[in-house]
């Protein structure tokens, strides 16, 4: 049993865990770094505790962490997502200092953080995995042209040591492979000092999909149906929907088959994620595993009637997971938006500052997840995510619906926020009807400029202008992979 | 197809009418009287229509109301509950004027608003009704002695004129018919110039439990399971909770069978409730049918994930009812909190006011439905209600923890509120169990008031003697009836 657990996180998702346990009558203790001293979570926590000055490195600091546990009593420490979630060497200090880590174990987490032991081990046990090579820096043009044929075209060239976008190719023929291994090499040495590179099939405009896992310390494993997270901009979620719409019954109920297998391979305990991409021919891929909650999990609850923060502590304190797979039944359908301060018309810079007004949206099928209020001066150094809206029922064209007079409800003044985008999204016809890749922002760019309401009224040059601007750096990114 | 929908009501009501309206891309007109001009449902309705000075009046006058349905072309009424959502009059204007009311037809209100008729009706179709008498007047005591028998003691005597716990005598034994009878005849003649009276079975603190009804134009009628609404003070529904805890799957089954037939007998459209009172050898007697509606309608939305304003407009609209009574899976347990501004240190007066800050709950499994925003005025003329606090977990004792939580974090300030109150009843044992019946506030009165948190601090003296001069309010009721 747990009776006091320290949230080693800040804002929305610890304010979610204070939540959850006040729900289980536990006692929660916040941490939190002097920028972040006026943020909610730091007010509604029982306890809360200084962890530094800098905005970010206290929430790392791994030592002062379990300090602060082990001085206030607390049994068992969250770590929500980002910061220290998926640190293995975090789990492993919880673990020797006798508090429980509310994740899986130090050593899952290990191997499922490394890329190469996550491909062997998803491989070895029947897992589709993205078809790749090992580093290809001693093979000949010759080895590597049969390679690519084998993986078939088109395949994309990357840096072991990369990260940002930077040292990739995508080669559509063999004509164009010799070319983009030498200029892929000189990029990657250029930004990394490192010339290593591999390559992987490229999988076009796939659309991500993830299974939500459950797993107790008994071996007990479930998934909890699938996400769509294709709506991405740069690769981060915008919106997510459960389930994926548009996909049959039997390539859910195999791609949820094997994301058990996933988890049970690596011997997965309390909340996880298995992600695939999903390619034009139904075929899906291994793509990572988180081994923390997402920010998207509402979605999942919403659809599952399943508290998973409520789960993940008590499977942490040694429950059996009393739900079986075929107690899931997912009921309707769930959105999140996430409404970030960012301003749309300057290429969705971060727009910190102080919310003047806030009225978030309410009544039937609603749910707000935040950490904001009236008065709040949002802090420069932290991610832009100031709400998650979460809509469900029981239909997905009602649920868009829903999602639209939500978002139009939804009041924060003061800051830019990216609400009126997101309302142009809703306004899309292929956004409505559920077709959809991760491709979608980039390719509707223009059109949902074009749709979002600027409050703020730019006069209609600056608006074109941005429009331009916006859509050049999508050509540009697109140019460049 | 229904266009746009006038919404012939106010507050709470009217901005969830509202809501569905977008959720279906149907305009929305409001209407208003003069003091309720800052209304939420006025500023958030697509078109706003003054219908007077007076507070209440405007909400009652049939007239006005159809005339601004034809002037601004809306081809629908919703006209919520209280006001003119159960005058037979005012649905057969409607039909009259060729405007679709959302609800069932004038004439079924007629008789399901009639008592005798109601009654005679349930009774010839195998309905259980309350065991009584026609009216008395004209038997001799020992004839009604007879009657009396034969019902079984304790019964009831009631004015036929009756209303707000006058004209009313429980008897419980023989010997005190006689004087009951005399006494209650007198009352009755005092206070409504009648002294016709009746006689019922008296059921001893019984179970509130109402089923939700869904029936389309075409004879297709489905009940969506049960509420239970015995948290009540002075017969007003407090706290309800769907589905009921602690009775059994057997009776729930014949309770709901019992409902669809009710519906069935009168030939039911759109949405109604059945509502019975159980004693405690769960017998169950059909008490009456609200044919509109009711505030509690959330909890039912939340338990089987249909929404029922989407539901009802479609109904109106014409549409055959795609839920069959086996597509009804409740999942969880949900329940609403009436917020209302009362003071209940006061005998729960009302407390009208300015809102000076306004937070509501938010976060995982909290929904809130309500007309309230920061700086509205609460007219002094309207019911106190405040907002709807709905929580929904999977099993009956998380939803109390959530609720208490949500609780706690839903600020409202500038008048006082009933929060607290409720705060109180979850901490009981009662409560928490599902031990509870329609007694259950004037029984905990004492142990209610103690727990009750006054922020408003009045000194220790003060709350002894409040608490003292509502139990001896309460003891005087008892006593009365």
């Amino acid at each position: 049993m747990i009776h006091k657990i320290l949230i080693a996180n800040r804002a929305e998702i610890a304010v979610r865990v204070i939540r959850a346990c006040r729900d289980l009558h536990i006692k929660s203790v916040a941490v939190f770094t002097e920028p972040d001293k006026e943020c909610l979570h730091v007010k509604i926590a029982d306890e809360a505790y200084r962890i530094g000055t800098d905005a970010i490195r206290g929430y790392l600091d791994i030592t002062r962490i379990i300090e602060i546990a082990k001085a206030c009593k607390a049994d068992a420490i969250h770590p929500g997502y980002g910061f220290l979630s998926e640190n293995h060497e975090f789990a492993k200090a919880c673990e020797d200092a006798g508090i429980i880590f509310i994740g899986p174990k130090s050593e899952v987490i290990y191997k499922m953080g490394n890329k190469n032991i996550a491909r062997a081990l998803m491989n070895s046990n029947g897992i589709p995995i993205i078809p790749g090579t090992e580093k290809l820096n001693n093979y000949s043009l010759d080895e590597i042209k049969t390679l690519a044929l084998r993986i078939g075209y088109p395949v994309i060239l990357k840096a072991s040591a990369g990260g940002g976008g930077r040292g990739i190719r995508v080669v559509y023929k063999e004509e164009e492979l010799e070319s983009a291994l030498e200029s892929c090499k000189r990029e990657a040495f250029n930004f990394f000092k490192n010339d290593e590179i591999f390559m992987e099939k490229y999988i076009i405009n796939p659309r991500h999909i993830e299974f939500q896992i459950l797993g107790d310390n008994y071996g007990n494993i479930i998934h909890l149906c699938e996400r769509d997270c294709s709506i991405q901009r740069r690769h981060q979620k915008v919106i997510e929907i459960a389930p994926c719409p548009g996909i049959s019954d039997n390539l859910r109920k195999t791609m949820g088959v094997t994301a058990v297998a996933a988890a049970k391979a690596v011997g997965y305990t309390n909340a996880g994620t298995i992600e695939f991409l999903l390619d034009d021919y139904n075929r899906f891929y291994f793509m990572e595993m988180n081994t923390r909650i997402q920010v998207e999990h509402p979605i999942t609850e919403e659809i599952t009637g399943v508290d998973l923060i409520v789960r993940q502590i008590r499977i942490a304190g040694g429950e059996i997971l009393d739900i079986e797979q075929s107690d899931i039944k997912p009921r309707g359908f769930a959105i999140e938006a996430r409404i970030t301060a960012e301003n749309v018309w300057k290429n969705f810079i971060p727009n910190p500052g102080k919310i003047n007004e806030y009225y978030p949206a309410l009544g039937p099928s609603v749910r707000v997840d935040s950490h904001i209020y009236k008065d709040y001066i949002i802090p420069p150094s932290y991610d832009s995510l100031l709400a998650k809206l979460i809509i469900k029922a029981t239909s997905y064209d009602l649920a868009v619906n829903k999602l639209e007079r939500a978002l139009k409800e939804f009041v924060i003044d003061g800051v830019r926020t990216t609400i009126p985008f997101l309302i142009a999204i809703t306004k899309t016809r292929e956004f409505r009807r559920g077709y959809f890749d991760t491709s979608f922002i980039n390719t509707h760019m223009q059109e949902l400029l074009e749709k979002t309401e600027d409050r703020h009224q730019n006069n209609k040059e600056e608006v074109i202008a941005a429009i331009a601007a916006t859509l050049k750096k999508i050509r540009e990114e697109r140019e460049h992979i």
